[in-house]
């Protein structure tokens, strides 16, 4: 079956700081039109360092767009269209936690709502962890602390945990490392 | 640490047929001010369907945000804010996948872009399935399939499913059962 829609035309609504939102008419598989109204974003990274005591670097933030704080791994936006993920993910973590890792294993893509968002983020498990200091951006406000990687997945299971690329990428994380 | 960011003036950029676009300043914990983009959106549901025979049911659909044919579980927004998750899931999966199920499992919250969106997503877990005729969106183009929900787990762990709530719905549910 042809699934693919075809843009017709691409109109920019808003050209922010983060969000550059577009409303585009597509032409549906079946010859038919369609509004898509999509944001496009540069793409970003996530990392579960796990320490050498099997503990994870957790953050608390508050999300304005969702009103909560929520418990999250350190993550970021890339700084520029095409950065190297694996880059991103090291400065991101050693900003926000001051982790610099031995090894770090790409765990894949992750699309948060890839019915309006182009954004990509991709997952990261760092292990053998050196600290040095740590270098917030200026709007930033994180309280970094640590749980052992099977309560994180068990904080997953109960709920507790609703940031949908953090739940995902400490179950993968705990799966690989068979815990 | 005081976290919270509290609104100092809102301002409705886009007001769109799935996107609600706003531009707030906000009054960061240290007293500045910054400003967030952010999309307030209804909600929303996504349901791992599970067989009688252990299989799940999945969907191939055209993402036009990202530019792909992604494999998801079904899901859906929510008709109506303050729509009852469940009764919004029973609804999408039937509609879907034709499928009615005697069993319907919360499997909690999941947030897929909360630096930006507000949308929240309710995860659930279907069993016991009977099967009525489908009926989809006039805009909505869906190849339906099936798969052993190992098998499944195996695709996410390749990095073969990138849809996020798909991954973690299928890893959530799998742990639950055991599998």
């Amino acid at each position: 079956m042809e699934l693919t829609e075809k843009t017709v035309s691409s109109e920019l609504i808003f050209d922010g700081k983060v969000v550059h939102l577009y409303r585009d008419v597509v032409e549906l598989p079946d010859g038919g039109t369609s509004v898509r109204e999509i944001v496009k974003h540069l793409g970003a990274v996530c990392v579960v360092p796990v320490t050498d005591d099997g503990e994870i670097i957790l953050e608390r933030q508050y999300r304005y767009a969702v009103g909560q704080v929520l418990t999250e791994i350190p993550a970021g936006k890339l700084d520029y269209a095409g950065e190297d993920f694996a880059s991103a993910a090291l400065r991101e973590l050693r900003e926000e936690t001051g982790a610099v890792p031995r090894e770090l294993i790409d765990l894949g893509d992750f699309y948060g709502s890839p019915a309006i968002m182009g954004e990509r983020i991709r997952m990261f498990l760092a292990r053998g962890l050196s600290f040095t200091e740590r270098h917030l951006d200026e709007d930033e406000f994180l309280d970094v602390f640590r749980m052992p990687l099977s309560d994180a997945v068990r904080a997953v299971m109960n709920g507790e945990i609703p940031d949908g690329k953090t739940q995902c990428a400490i179950l993968r994380a705990a799966k690989m490392l068979g815990i």
